[in-house]
């Protein structure tokens, strides 16, 4: 997705560590205008998928499943990564490893919204090492529910993620791969 | 708002301890047409504000917000709850007590996204104590910004927050207000 690239070379700051900033226009401040571009090619890239329900995780991914679920016409579920007293006990949950937070979180949703019938597409900001996507997946089989994709944002390319997502037979689309970073440069690929 | 007190007499479920579960539409499953109607009806009534930016706190608050933002165009912040290794040290932060979650948290933006220059409208999805719109109210006048009011969508009304929010001479305007709640019925002010 061309515009998108085009932001990550203008406002995306590389850090140590193969950290790639974008808190100016995705995950901190958000450019909603731009959100709303990612969802159009995300519908253009699902166009004939059943959809039913998007399912994303808190925290930055939340606000871009709701704008893409507008192209989509249906509802967001959010996992949560830790038991709220507002969730009942009727839940899936999993384990992720979070690579930002170096620490590990329980993630779950409650059993009333995702069943059997639901066709979802899973949606996130990052891809790296798969942990998160992996999590979501493992709450939707649970659950019985179809995958029909997960679209991703920007995916690290030069991480497992994307390959170990693409050999289970997912039909993974990420809007900007990345190659390789320097101190300076992002390379797409 | 007819439409969402409707929905909340209809899907709502009271618990015990004045807990109003709303995760069938609003802050788990998110019904993204009824937030659109949110968002129509904020733009409403903050129409002659000239805001230029949405504040929220992750996060719940952040998927209405960013529905809430396409109908005044301006880009969403959102606060985070604890440090992350990829926000810088230049921060605005300060300490709120979370009513669900019965302990305190760091609550940070980064300065680049909040300026003198700025007009504010704050949005989350829950008022009660009011603790966690003091602590916003805190980072934007810590940034010099002018803080235009705040929407939320659901307000206790038995509990402190609108009240304290009001007399500080804050455009707080909430779409629900509830005066009590018991097993079975939500009453609006």
């Amino acid at each position: 997705m061309k515009l998108l690239k085009e932001r990550i070379q203008k406002d995306g700051i590389v850090k140590p560590g193969n950290v790639l900033k974008v808190d100016s226009f995705l995950n901190h401040q958000m450019d909603i205008t731009l959100i709303n571009h990612i969802g159009e090619e995300f519908k253009r890239r699902f166009a004939d998928a059943p959809i039913t329900k998007i399912l994303t995780i808190e925290a930055s991914g939340i606000g871009i499943a709701c704008i893409v679920a507008q192209y989509f016409n249906v509802p967001v579920v959010f996992a949560k990564k830790a038991q709220s007293i507002n969730i009942d006990g009727d839940i899936y949950s999993t384990k992720i490893e979070s690579f930002t937070h170096k620490r590990n979180y329980d993630v779950i949703i409650s059993k009333k919204f995702l069943s059997a019938e639901d066709h979802v597409l899973i949606i996130d900001d990052f891809l790296a090492n798969g942990c998160a996507l992996l999590g979501l997946i493992e709450l939707v089989k649970n659950a019985g529910a179809v995958i029909e994709g997960a679209g991703i944002v920007i995916e690290k390319g030069f991480q497992t993620g994307g390959k170990i997502i693409r050999e289970m037979g997912i039909h993974l689309e990420s809007l900007a791969i990345i190659d390789y970073m320097t101190d300076n440069t992002v390379t797409f690929r």
